[in-house]
């Protein structure tokens, strides 16, 4: 009944090049997913919260998958954020995404109207029900207001709604429950966290993988994390994890910028410091970080030895 | 340098009824338009909050369009609301509708991704120069997360970026003040409130006008509140006010239930009750009110005199 | 069975004057409180969230008491904060006003350990047996993170536990359905809003009173905005209203600082620019507004006609 | 310049036993406090959230430290809580501390005021200088709504005002930051996790210990767990903390219940099952947990092998 979809390692969240023009850089594209897969990654998430899916339109989300599947050459097994407010709405991007043959779907919790008692779950079958695709859950309060419970989540895997939980909630007490009650069902779920400063812990914890956002900048460091913590060598998975929590530092050393653009801005900024992205534009209305902010994130780049 | 459209008066945002298999009533939707148009609002603001805008697919909000203009043959003007998480996909909304004739939209702050400083204007500048309309900034942080700050609301009416503003915080001491600074702006702004239960405060303040979820159920008696207001009637305003206060326990006496399925759930049951919707059909996956909520909301319609 | 104790009209959350070593500067005390007295309004309320009452020692808060009371002589009602954190600490407070002879309690609802199921209602009724003084109930969320609903404020007030409602919570809806709610029950609660800026939509709405913060700056207005009220002369309550919410503006036109620093920092800052506090030093470790904040607030207070 | 004091190790977070008339019950009292001593604890934390700090007089938090003191009787360093909302109301609380002999006293964040900028450093800064005793620091934003920043907190360490910092905030990723830029300052901090579910991923990061309310429960295994990281034994760590995470299910198994009474309220309810405590009986307006609520509790614990 449950899902046979497994997914395992480091499935970093890709985050997109864009031209001067604002047009999705090819080349930079090719250049940067090719890095990440060369590195020793394990599957590609597109279109997450880093991944511009809230500022794309439809036909840049497909053009975002498209770009990507075809450098990906089916290397690696592709997840698809199909983020939108309603299950309705949900369902469209899920079925466009089927079209396009991703292997695996990923969405939030509804937003924008309150979800009352129930509606979670429901909206999380219906999704199921309307596309033939592995479905993971995406807790991420911050950006939908609401925290999918342990219970709940653990509930959908083992009736087979889920294939698996991205977990964005920042809430690692959470994560836990979910993983020990996540075992006691069987293990139907793949359960990947996405903070990348502390994806040590989850490993202790016993999350199945990591979507790191910082493995876009260094996917090398996390495959051998991964790895490490296959061997059994934590004191190597932690020393990894020290010196990635120093490069995350990109993000913490920017002033008078916030959100999105401080987040995202500083991964798309150290990218281009590092040669492998051509700009570190950002989709409008928000701006590129500049001056000092990137010399800031420069210098965190060759403290950690990136440049 | 700033919009020529004003609107005052009523604006009732639009429930939509649904038939039993999830598709419009169109007979029903005739009746409900019908009724409000006849009891005398001032304008029709569809696809906002309550007007199924979250829930509904693209082709489904055309639809609401299209049908909505088709009754309402140009009697009164359309808002349209053109929700969604960020800039590039909110202008994709605003073009559509833009084609179908409405005559102003409706758009909130950025929400999904976190808008860092100065992010908010470049979003309604963006729409502003992407489609000719008048531009109405929607300021609702309980699905956005975001309060939009009256300066800089003000700011962005004195330089003709956006015509009004659909106030939905709550907040009515920055209602206030954002209808002071745009009084001394000259008032390029037409200010409506959102909020039914206290909309006297709100023209006692100084608002253009309302739009008011509750002029679904009991359009008359908000065209009344309207006029009596127009008159410098206080103790009518009041009055009928108080009336209208104690109808809005419809959404305050049903148990087990929350959020959108609670609030405009107690609608639809209402309409469903009076004879003018044919069924309380929430969209997926929010189920209708049932049982004893349903003879609850009939029983507050009977103390209002509504049945 | 309920309360007998009634108050209405304004009631000032008294701001404290200290000297620059960090006592109560006694001499402005004087001058403050007799200037609102001798201004007509109707009771003084000691220790509120303006009035120091969370920076305060015990002892500092029963000088607060005892020399505002012997100021007072006895000419008006006082009403007393008993702020703290759960229900014990609370009702040591209130033995401690009612020792010193204080009219009446107010008191929040519990905060720093968050209360489940139930917990609210006990608390106020816990207080209400332990103290043989009226007790109101002071709905703050900002400051204690729980919004108080307005059906279990309705059946405190109806079973006698609370004499009365402060509302600060920016919620005039709730406001409007316990206001609704209360004169259903007969009336046995005295509900008072604590919104300097929307006074009038609140007297509209049925309050008994306000608790103005900035009556410590212009207390004949608000004292003048009540009777016109009274008199049903409401073009007059909105001038009055219109004219103190742009005197309001000293709390927003300050830069860099925020929170209780620039709130009552800029009541503080007001009342030393109008010569009647001798400084506008704030309680450690809140520092005093400076420069060109200063300057700010010293221009709203030329423009109001205050200087 | 920093602090001499360190402590390191599981210093648990007191929960005391209470008798049927809402007295302190001294025998209960002392096997408890004697039972998590000959388990090998490291430290007593009096006073904490979970130690009904909040619901205590000074008078009965004077009794707790006081009786407290007497049954350790020197053999372990004993921080003492000294919450209260702003800065001179702490004051108070440490200086009594003070002259009861604790070795430590931890403080919040001010609340119930809101701080602004500066405000937070001020606030630490003049405890510090107040109070001859090492000053920790409490982040535990859920009660006091302000998360500390690690940059402050790093910073306060650095300059000697911090002996350490208690983290209940749940952020993992700021709680790395920390401990590494703690770190690069020549570790002045000891850093204490609170988070008694994810105490391995704490470790793991480098944390100095723990302060585990669970440690109430299970002494024994916390110990166990400390020496297993002190050994290199991860993979006994781990295991360790996956016992934990279920017997932490005691709080998640209850229905109709929450806040204080759900959380601490289980905690109390196992030592009384457990026949540590002899009643469950919580402060007032907190009722005890009973009924269904008690057997799934009870079913958790026999379940973990503790009855």
């Amino acid at each position: 009944m449950s899902s046979d979809f497994k997914i395992s390692g480091v499935v970093p969240p890709v985050v997109v090049p864009m031209a001067e023009d604002g047009s999705i850089d090819r080349e930079a594209y090719e250049k940067h997913l090719n890095r990440m897969i060369d590195a020793g990654i394990d599957g590609l998430f597109f279109l997450g919260s880093s991944g511009e899916v809230a500022f794309s339109t439809d036909e840049r989300r497909r053009e975002i998958i498209e770009i990507g599947m075809e450098i990906n050459q089916g290397r690696l097994p592709v997840l698809a954020g199909c983020i939108d407010m309603q299950t309705n709405r949900v369902i469209e991007h899920a079925r466009a995404m089927e079209q396009l043959g991703v292997d695996a779907i990923v969405a939030t919790a509804p937003f924008y109207a309150i979800p009352g008692p129930g509606v979670i779950a429901n909206h999380f079958r219906a999704i199921h029900e309307a596309v033939d695709l592995p479905l993971f859950a995406y807790d991420i309060p911050v950006c939908v207001n609401t925290k999918l419970g342990w219970q709940e989540l653990a509930m959908l895997g083992a009736e087979g709604t889920l294939a698996g939980v991205k977990d964005s909630s920042g809430d690692d007490v959470s994560f836990r429950f979910l993983v020990r009650e996540n075992d006691r069902n069987g293990h139907p779920m793949s359960l990947l966290t996405g903070h990348e400063v502390v994806v040590d812990g989850a490993y202790l914890a016993g999350a199945d993988g990591s979507v790191p956002g910082l493995a876009n900048i260094d996917p090398v460091s996390y495959v051998k994390m991964w790895k490490a913590y296959q061997a059994g060598d934590w004191a190597q998975v932690k020393a990894i994890q020290d010196y990635l929590a120093d490069l995350m530092l990109i993000t913490q050393v920017t002033v008078g910028v916030g959100g999105y653009g401080a987040g995202v801005g500083a991964f798309k900024t150290a990218l281009k410091e590092m040669g492998i992205f051509n700009t570190n534009r950002m989709p409008s209305p928000v701006d590129a970080l500049e001056g000092e902010n990137v010399e800031a994130i420069h210098s965190v780049l060759v403290d950690a030895g990136l440049i």
